[in-house]
C-alpha cells in the first residue's frame, strides 16, 4: 500500500522502516526537503539525521508535506504533537479528505522543561483537534501510549500488553488494527477500540505518567497492559 | 493502628472492612453522623446506606470529620475528589499534623454527567492541593488507579498489575507500603513509587481512560499493570 509519514524523526523512522519491511512503499513528508537532508547533526535525542537513515533506507522517497500526503492511501501523522495541526494543515486538508490518518503524536509541551505537560488535554485532545481540522479525515488515534520500539516491535515487552484504539470510523479502526497485526505483530486480543476519537483524551492523558516511568526505570521497553479478572456477578 | 476514614462511601467501606479484618481500629468520618446514619436510600450507584454497612461491622465508629481525625494515627481520605479539601478542611489541618494521609480520592467532576473530566489535572493535581494546604501532613497518593474491590484484593486480578504511590515522604511511602502488603495482600513487586506528590498528576490523569474501560468492559476487576521488556543496550 502507498502510505505516507508525516515526519522524519526518530517515531517516523522506526515506523516508517518497518512498514516497508512489510512491503508497503513509504514517503515521509517534511517542511523542506532540502533541509531536512541537509541535516548532519544528531535530533535532540541524540538520534541520527534522517539523511543518514534514508542512505540505509534507500527505497523510501522524502517529499514536502503535501506531496507525501498526495502519495498515501494511508497516512500517519508522526510529528510532535504540538506541531502536528501546522503540518497537516501544511500537508493540505484535500489530500487527506477520505483518508485514514493514523494520529500517532501528543501534545507533550517540553516549553517549561522536564517533565513535560499536555497542550491539550481533560476535555479535548490533539486527536479531536485534527479530527476537527480535517472533518474528512478518518482519524484513528493509537500506537501513541508507547516508545516507537514497542510500536513496531511488541514482542520486546514479553506477556500481553495493550493497544488502544480511537476513532470515529469503524471500517478505519478495522483497517488499523489489520495493518497492525500483519506489519508489526499486534495481536488482536490486545487490541482495545475504546470508542470513538474523544477518547484519544484517554490515551493521550496516559503520558504524564508514561514519562515519569520511562525517566524512573530508565527503559523504554515499557507498555500499559489492562489486566482483568471475572466481572462480579449481580447480586 | 488507630485508623481514620474521611468518608463512608463504597470505597471507604471496602478499605475500613478490610483494615479492621487485618485488625485495625477504625473510626469513620462524616460532615453529620446524625444525618448519615439516618439516610435509608442507596447511593447514587446502588450501594447500601453505611447505616447498613455499619451493622454488619459494629467494631467500627463514625464520628465527625474531626473527631475521627484525632483518632487515627493514620487518616485516609477516602471522599469524593470534588469535596475531600472541604472534608480534610472540616478534619481540622491540626488533626492531620505530622500524621501519614494516604488520599485515595480522584476529582472527577460529574456535573457535565458522563464520561466525567478532571477538575484539576496536568500543571497541579488534587494530591497536590491537599499536600499544600496541609503541609504538615504526610501525603501519599495510592489506591487512585482501581475500583475498591481490587484496592482491597489485588487478586482478583489474575497476574501482576501495578500499585502506584507518590509522596514526599520515603518513609510514609515506606510505611504505606507495608500497610498494603499485610492488610491488603499486595506484593511489593508490584509496587511503583513514582517519586514526589508531583506525580499524583500521573495517576489522577489515567482516570479518564479507567472509566471508559470500565464502562467499555462492564467490569470494575480491572488494573493497570506496566509490562517491562529488556532495555536497550547503549550502542
Amino acid at each position: 500500500m502507498n502510505i505516507s509519514i508525516i515526519g522524519t524523526g526518530t517515531v517516523a523512522q522506526l515506523v516508517g522502516a518497518k512498514l516497508m519491511e512489510a512491503g508497503h512503499q513509504l514517503v515521509f513528508g517534511t517542511r523542506d526537503p532540502d533541509k531536512t537532508l541537509a541535516r548532519t547533526e544528531p535530533d535532540g535525542f541524540g538520534n541520527p539525521p534522517f539523511a543518514t537513515w534514508l542512505k540505509k533506507h534507500s527505497a523510501a522517497k522524502l517529499k514536502s508535506f503535501a506531496d507525501s500526503a498526495k502519495h498515501g492511501e494511508l497516512v500517519i501523522n508522526a510529528t510532535g504533537g504540538m506541531v502536528s495541526l501546522a503540518a497537516l494543515e501544511a500537508a493540505g486538508h484535500d489530500n487527506l479528505a477520505d483518508k485514514i490518518l493514523i494520529d500517532i503524536a501528543n501534545p507533550l509541551d517540553f516549553s517549561k522543561g522536564f517533565p513535560p505537560s499536555l497542550s491539550v488535554c481533560n476535555t479535548d485532545s490533539l486527536g479531536e483537534q485534527i479530527q476537527r481540522a480535517i472533518p474528512k479525515a478518518k482519524v484513528v488515534k493509537t500506537l501513541n501510549t508507547m516508545s516507537a520500539y514497542v510500536m513496531v516491535n511488541p514482542k520486546l515487552v514479553p506477556g500481553d500488553h495493550s493497544l488502544f484504539l480511537a476513532g470515529n470510523d469503524a471500517e478505519a479502526k478495522a483497517a488499523v488494527s489489520t495493518l497492525l497485526i500483519e506489519a508489526m505483530g499486534w495481536q488482536a486480543k490486545n487490541m482495545i477500540d475504546l470508542g470513538d476519537i474523544t477518547m484519544a483524551r484517554g490515551t493521550e492523558m496516559l503520558l504524564p505518567i508514561w514519562v515519569r516511568l520511562f525517566s524512573k526505570l530508565g527503559n523504554p521497553i515499557i507498555n500499559f497492559h489492562i489486566a482483568q479478572g471475572q466481572a462480579p456477578s449481580k447480586a
